[in-house]
Order: C-alpha cells, then structure tokens, then sequence
C-alpha cells in the first residue's frame, strides 16, 4: 500500500513527547522524520527513564516515541553544522520545535529565517502555554499543564486531592493538535504552494481537552465542575455511570433508560429522572455500589445485556492483552535495529502500533528508533 | 487568512463525540462539514444532556461539539431521500460515520458503495473495538472502552478501585486520529487522485494513549503498572512526581536533579538515585507529602524556582480564568445562532476555540451549532 505521507520530509529538532509524538504519527502515515539531535547527547529523552528501563543505551521511552525515524547529528551552535541544516531545511517540507522562545530566534531558525530558506515549508512550534502572557516562559511540562488547567477536580472522587490522568495526556494531546496543524496546513500547500506556522502548546491542548466540563463551566454560572463522591466517572454525569465494585470483581456501567437500568439491576432508586439522577447521584451511586457488591460482575453483565443495556467488565493489561477481541486487533509491533554497541547485533523492542487503519490495513513500520547520529553520513551522502 | 482547508466538503453521518470532535477540528481548519441527521431527532448528541443543561431545544453537550457546521436532514430508509444522499456524496470529499457494522451496507453506503458514486472520496469509519473479533459488536462507549483498556490502573492511588478518566478522553482521542488519517488521506489524494477508507476506534485509540505503560509492560516481564500508594501521578515514575497538599493549597512537582530537590525542598530523602526515587517512591512521598503540608504553596514555589526546578500551583477553573496567563490566550469564543422558537431571535453559547493556531492567528468562526435541518433547504438548491 502506498502510504498517504509517502514523499513528505519532516525535520524534528523536538525532544521529548509531544512534538516526537506527532513525529511518530506522521511516520507511521509514511513521512520521513529526521530528527536533528545534539552530538553526544541527542534528544533529551534518550536519557528520561520511567522505572529506569533502558534499551540498548536509549531510554525504552525514547524507544517508544520514536520508532521509524532517522537521526541526524547537529550542532546548532557551529556554523558549518548549522550550514548543512540549512540546507537540510531546504529541502525539507515540515519542521517542529519546542524550544523556549528565543532559542530558534538566536540560531536564525525562527520562522522568518526558516521561510527565507524555504518559503513553502510548514513550521510547527510546540511551546507549553503559548508564546504570550506570564507563562509564555513557564517550563512546558505534562503534570504542571494539567496542574494549571483545572482537570484535577474532574478525576477521582469529591473529597480527594486533585487526581491529574496518570499519563501524558498533556504532550499526546498536543502532539496529535500539532500533527492536524501540519496535516491541514500540507493541503494548503498543495493548493496555494504556501507555507504556515503551525503553533500548539500543552496548556490549550488540555483546554480543548476540557471543552465539555469549560462549556458548561461558561454557560452555567460559572459553577466549578463537582465529582461524585463515589464512582466518579465525569463530572457532568449522573447516576449511575461509574465503575464499581461487585462480589468478585469490577464493573463499568454507563448510561441508560432510568427504567430498564432500575429492572435490570433490580434497584428501584434508578429510576428516576436525568435530572434527578444528577442531582442525587451520590446517594444512589452509594446504593448501588452496595447492592452490586451482592453478586458477581458476569450476574450483573447478563442481567445488563439482555436489557441491551450498556456495561462492562473492567480489565487490567493482563486479561486485556490474553482477550480474544485483543489479539483480532494485532496491536503489538515489533521492531529492530542494530546495536550501538559496535557488534551491530540486532536489538528488538516490542511496542504497540498506529492506531489508525487504511483501506483496512494496519501500519506498522519494523524499523526501531535510531541510535543518534545513525543516519548522519547518508543524509550528508544525499546533500552531495 | 485563507483556512487550511477551504474547499474541502465533509458529510459528517457520525453521531455522540468521536466521530463529530473530528468534525468540529475540521470545521476549524476551514472545511465546510454538514451534518447529515435523521428528520426529527437528528444526531442522537441533541438529547444527551449532561447536567440536563440545553441551550434552544439542542443539549448544551451538541452545541459545543457541533458549532460552525450546517444540517441537512435526510431519513436513509426512503429511497428518495437516499438518492440525494448519493448526489450529496458525489460532490463530498470526506465522509464520516460511526453506525455499527452492517448499517451502511444495508443502504449502499458502505466504502464499496460510496466509492462507486465517489472513487476519490475519503471514507472514515469510527468503531467501539474494530471490525474484527469478538467486540466487533460490542456498543462503542466512552467508558466501556477505558474500563477494558486498563487505564483506570494508571490514576488514583494504589488502593483504590480502578479510576477511569473523568471525561470522555476515548472519544475525544479517536476523533482526532480520526482527522489525522482523513487529513493524511487527503494529502495522497491531491497527488494520487485515489481515496481511502480510514478507520479507528475507541479501544485502538485507548491502547495508543497508553502506549508508554503498554509498551513497558511488554518489555519488563509483564509486570502491571501499579500505581503509587501516595500522590500518583504517573505509575512508571519515581518521587516526587505529584500533587501534594502545602499548608494552603495544593502544589504539582514533576521531575528534577535529586540533589537540587531535597536541597530546595530541604528534604533529604530526595536525594536518592532514579531506580531509589521509583522503588522507594511510596516511602519517599509520604515523607514529603507531610513536609509540604508545614509551609504555604507559595513558599514551596519560590524554593522550586530559585532551583529551576519544575512545581506548580494547582488551579481550579475559576482561578484558571481570572488568571492573566489565561487571558493572554483569548480561549473563550462566543458562537450564535437564530433560535429554534420561530422568532429568530439570537442565541449565544460561550464554548473555547480551536487549540491550533495558523500563522499566529486563532481559529474563531462565530457559528453556532445548526438547527436540526438548518441547511436542508439551501443544500438542496445546490443540487439542482
């Protein structure tokens, strides 16, 4: 299959997770990234360990995010570095960033400078909080934006601590915002044969995130979102949507007719209005974390399905990664690359892949991330 | 400013979230999407309500995610309808649908069916679990899809039941994969002349979202991220990341040199190793948590930034809004529309912008959600 970015050259010099993130989408799609790193060190993130588990000599993180790229040594601080990234630059049809504001600007890298190398390219700038008011140089960091972006009190229950999402929605939300930019601003290109600047940043990204919770926040008198005090599940919704606990196990429930849920879980207290079901969640959420805990979840999943009602079991990566309905997915990926330490022995990391399917099939690149500077004697060779 | 993509049409067929956020970024980005509802009651979205909030007949839910597009009301099952249907495809450029498997086929409006009025068109498809095994079936859902993926083991504290994210981040994180492939898609097809299927799915985005934990998991013995006892706010990483109580409020704190942490948090037990501050992060947090709560938010900030190290404050939306860092960001657009009532009196809804900015600017259109039908009349005078 001819993938759909086959022919697109997008230059990554962004570390981390979102502006990396958009660079895996946009590979997995068939574009060609190179990221321009460092010499020695490279991506900041070859050396961000979660659990301290490394791969090879790269961080298994780094592994993670940037499968199916090529990397490019470059020292943006030497001039004749600088000189072969300019024309790199040149030749090149997206670039991203997430430099503090001035870094690009000090380089001549900024988007003015970059249009003047190339006026049809597509110039992506990640920064953390936009590139006006007091944050504009406030550090761009994952928990930080969710901290400043009021999500703490939409997760966990009522009386908690604010609970942040215990991953990096912050970063993949923003990376997959920069990648539409790019993508949209791609067509326009081919139509009008001009460039854009594309600019995303983590705390917008965790604002369109909210614009359900914001929305009501804005039209309904400025009333913060409140979580149940039980099973909370979103903020804005009523009985009995939530996850609870049964006689031997877990159970999601969603929303329903009042009626039949009432019938199905036998519990008259759900049947009851929206409204009410809203407003006396906590109660007959507490009733009915109760009365669930009385039998097990295949009882209450049967007695749900046969209503045609929604519900479901709630699975840890063990039983979802041994379901059937897992495996007829064929998610995990496995890639390769030889070994940065001189032996060139192959190293394997097993990973999951794109989650977006073309004419019904699934891509899935078997090339690992780059060791740094992998790439930089061929991409040299190309500019001969 | 010319929009990215002006001149592209969208029929939007989807109903609920995922399908129509991917409309609404579309609709941003400059393409005309028209919502192709069902007489009477249209896109099921209008009556679901959270909060039981509506705005002019249409819950408030609705009109955030389907400000800026038109309405044309069509019932698939009466041929005559159809047939316009099929001229309105003819001239489409995008098509998006979330019906379960078999619903399209059964009116010719699969991807075989489509293409054969349209071959470039580009056909998007949402599902709950794929289209293949034994979910193929099962309802799409937001929070079914996170109670099988194994996020709710990533928030909360270890002891808790699992904790699913508190908004619709299934949804919301499919339909953006969703424009990425229509997006990429429409790329190819200004140079190949060829359309393309797309699809995604809740589950599929879910498993993307987690793909750092997953692959994890799949690399280190299958062990499950287990979230810690105290302040989780990331399963794979050590202390101190979290959120903590100070004396006065609450304070975020992300990563930072181990050494320069215990010294500006003035708390030796900081100042461990990477694999310590993971193993012995439970213990660690405690020691901190109770530390923090002996001085004010303020005071802890100041140290962290006198160190450069990473903490924030923790805002709620109020706090959000009035802040000038905010305000800098012009979030909040005013859509409006002419009500529903026969008067044709104005009706305004407050909702949040576009994330993604183009050349410096904000993607603002001040259109409303349709009316259920608004466009039916005008569209069909194009047709003729």
């Amino acid at each position: 299959m001819l993938l759909p970015l086959k022919g697109i050259t997008v230059l990554e010099f962004s570390q981390y997770l979102a502006g990396p993130y958009a660079g895996l989408r946009l590979a997995d799609l068939g574009a060609r990234v190179i990221k321009i790193e460092r010499p020695g060190s490279g991506d900041a993130c070859r050396k961000l360990t979660t659990k301290d588990l490394t791969v090879d000599g790269d961080s298994l993180l780094f592994h993670t995010i940037n499968r199916n790229k090529e990397s490019f040594c470059a020292n943006l601080k030497d001039s004749e570095d600088l000189a072969t990234v300019r024309k790199l630059i040149q030749k090149a049809d997206v670039l991203t960033h997430n430099f503090r504001p001035g870094v690009m600007e000090k380089i001549g890298l900024d988007y003015q400078g970059v249009q003047s190398i190339n006026p049809r390219i597509i110039y992506g700038e990640v920064s953390g909080y936009g590139d006006k008011g007091p944050w504009a140089h406030k550090p761009g960091q994952d928990l930080l934006a969710q901290a400043v972006s009021g999500i703490g009190w939409l997760s966990g229950n009522k009386n908690q601590d604010p609970v942040p999402l215990g991953l990096a929605i912050a970063d993949m939300l923003c990376g997959t915002h920069l990648a539409q930019g790019i993508l949209s601003a791609l067509i326009r290109r081919k139509k009008k044969n001009i460039g854009a600047k594309v600019q995303v940043s983590l705390l917008e990204s965790m604002i369109d995130l909210q614009f359900e919770g914001l929305t009501t926040y804005l039209n309904n008198g400025r009333q913060i979102p409140s979580r149940s005090e039980i099973a909370n599940a979103h903020a804005l919704l009523g009985a009995p949507y939530g996850i609870y606990q049964t006689r031997d196990h877990w159970i999601a429930i969603s929303m329903g007719e009042p009626g039949q849920l009432s019938e199905a879980l036998a519990l008259p207290e759900l049947n009851v209005s929206i409204s009410e079901a809203f407003v006396k969640r906590d109660q007959i959420k507490k009733k009915l974390a109760e009365h669930l805990k009385t039998n097990t979840t295949a009882h209450w999943l049967e007695r749900m399905n046969s209503h045609h009602l929604w519900a479901s079991e709630v699975l840890n990566y063990d039983q979802l990664l041994q379901h059937p309905a897992f495996k007829a997915l064929s998610i995990p990926l496995t890639v390769s690359r030889e070994s940065n330490n001189g032996t060139g022995s192959p190293v394997n990391v097993t990973t999951t892949r794109c989650p977006i399917r073309i004419n019904g099939r699934t891509l899935s690149s078997p090339r690992a991330a780059p060791t740094l500077g992998a790439d930089t004697a061929s991409i040299l060779e190309e500019l001969q």
